[in-house]
């Protein structure tokens, strides 16, 4: 069994042969550029933890799990061009350190790229593996195309939020999940119980996020609390304070999310208090919870020793103590 | 034997079925719209004629076929981005009726049900299948970024043009071609014979396009004569030109050029007249010949019938009246 440092550091040491890389370089510096940021690596460590779960060659499943992170910045590009988005982990975005075009036609390379490497299982998973990764990535598509839309409307249900979320973050960790352990050889419904607990673990990791925005400790979060408040982004607990608010409280919301001309701080919390008085915190904990709990019943139903299991299960404990 | 006008039309039926179309529409509809202005089908009707030459049974190829269109399409959507075109056969780009996030959204969407569609192919075919898409894939982003490089130098030679517009233009009509064989069970040989073919014809084909606009008569060709000297757009032609010319004729093609008040009628007028001289239009034609030669060979590499290929050799002959 491997530790997840272990297998993020073999991660890191076959990112770093650079054999993506080819000829025209300039089409493939933008994709070294963003990988070599690095940053937690989280997908296809997932998928050699899966793989791991069944089989100790994991050399076999890296480069497959490689082809999932390069998806996953291929998504990264696109998006930052959508969303003109300055920085990527602490650095200039490839659009703005080169331009849209480079950050388009890159990200395509990218696309194809990781395609590349994920077909690279024995013949006999070769089918599902890209049945699975084409709903994967079209899913991913889908929930950004969600995300673009939900920023000029003002109906958007929890449900389509979940929803959104679920396609645009939660289905790449689940798939990852199972794409290691399809390529294994797991049994299928094993294989797709991963793909549950991913979808759930994404889920509850994705509403912390913006729980802490509200609630969490600003030394321990790491980013400046209230910002999504500030800019009034669309959050589990916006959506949710209009859903449950009366007709008063509603209206006191929304002309803070109207208001152009505000003090942050003052803004920051007025907002807070709304979400206070009407338990928004409480129930997005609880939503969280649901939602780990449920990723810890799938996790059940894998009929491998527990103890390989642990780094999932420490994974779930995690998150708990995370919105402490 | 299928004549190509009826595969147009079996083609033409299955797009109007938009079976490609998913929710949200928003995400799909643009790729509709690219999709229901029609254009030649050249490519998917190219692999169901490959696939024709071995077997009768033509709607096997379909769903794959249609999938080849459908990645053609993406490449357009993703380039008018990158070009920032108005206009594409006739009507507004996506980009133009809607706006860049859409075109690169829908773009990424219609690649991946390019992939959804072309591994519809029998599983002992699918690694082949994958394997040589992505190929084409690759070829077809870097034929991209040479041509976008290409814009800003003045050094590009006459086998990197050749290079280029190989991997933008003719890589995808070949892989179109190879791909219809390998589905039919076509001997390696074979497929690679008919690759070959489409990658000689496609060569002949963009270099046709570059003589035509200077060479070609109006009320034929279609586009106005001499669009390509008027934008100083590097084409075989013009790259020829600088490559044979003497010092002083160089000189004389440089200046018109860099000129930046000009008169339309006179700068193609002195510019074909500098091409003249140094028989650029015969080097052309020679050029073109010598590729559609190898394409006849190539042709003459598969084992069917005669009367089966007949298809393939009208194109060439088409091809070589096209110049007259």
């Amino acid at each position: 069994m491997y530790t997840i440092e272990q297998l993020r550091e073999i991660i890191k040491a076959e990112f770093e042969k650079k054999e993506y890389v080819e000829v025209p370089y300039s089409l493939f510096e933008p994709i070294q550029y963003i990988l070599e940021d690095g940053g937690k690596r989280l997908r296809p460590v997932l998928t050699l933890m899966a793989y791991n779960l069944y089989r100790d060659d994991i050399e076999n499943a890296l480069r497959s799990a490689v082809g999932i992170e390069i998806f996953h910045n291929y998504t990264l590009l696109h998006d930052d061009v959508m969303d003109d988005a300055e920085l990527r982990r602490g650095r200039q975005t490839v659009h703005k350190k080169w331009n849209s075009n480079v950050a388009i036609l890159s990200g395509d390379a990218a696309a194809i790229t990781a395609y590349k490497y994920i077909e690279s299982c024995e013949d006999q998973y070769l089918r599902q593996v890209i049945d699975g990764f084409n709903q994967v990535a079209m899913d991913v598509c889908k929930g950004q195309q969600y995300d673009m839309e939900f920023e000029t409307r003002n109906d958007v249900t929890e449900e389509e939020y979940i929803h959104m979320i679920y396609l645009k973050t939660s289905v790449l960790i689940a798939g990852s999940l199972r794409h290691g352990a399809l390529i294994a050889g797991a049994p299928e419904h094993e294989y797709k119980a991963l793909y549950d607990f991913g979808g759930y673990l994404g889920l509850a990791f994705q509403l912390q996020d913006d729980y802490l925005d509200v609630y969490g400790d600003v030394a321990e979060f790491g980013k400046k609390i209230g910002g999504d408040i500030t800019e009034n982004k669309k959050t589990y607990l916006l959506i949710k304070a209009f859903e449950v608010a009366d007709p008063e409280t509603k209206a006191e919301l929304q002309a803070w999310v109207d208001k152009k001309d505000f003090d942050v701080v003052e803004k920051i919390k007025a907002v807070t208090g709304i979400y206070d008085r009407l338990g928004i915190g409480e129930l997005t904990l609880k939503t969280i919870e649901n939602y780990l709990d449920k990723s810890r019943k799938a996790l059940q139903k894998i009929a491998v020793a527990e103890e390989r299991k642990s780094g999932f299960y420490e994974m779930i404990d995690f998150l708990e103590n995370r919105k402490k």
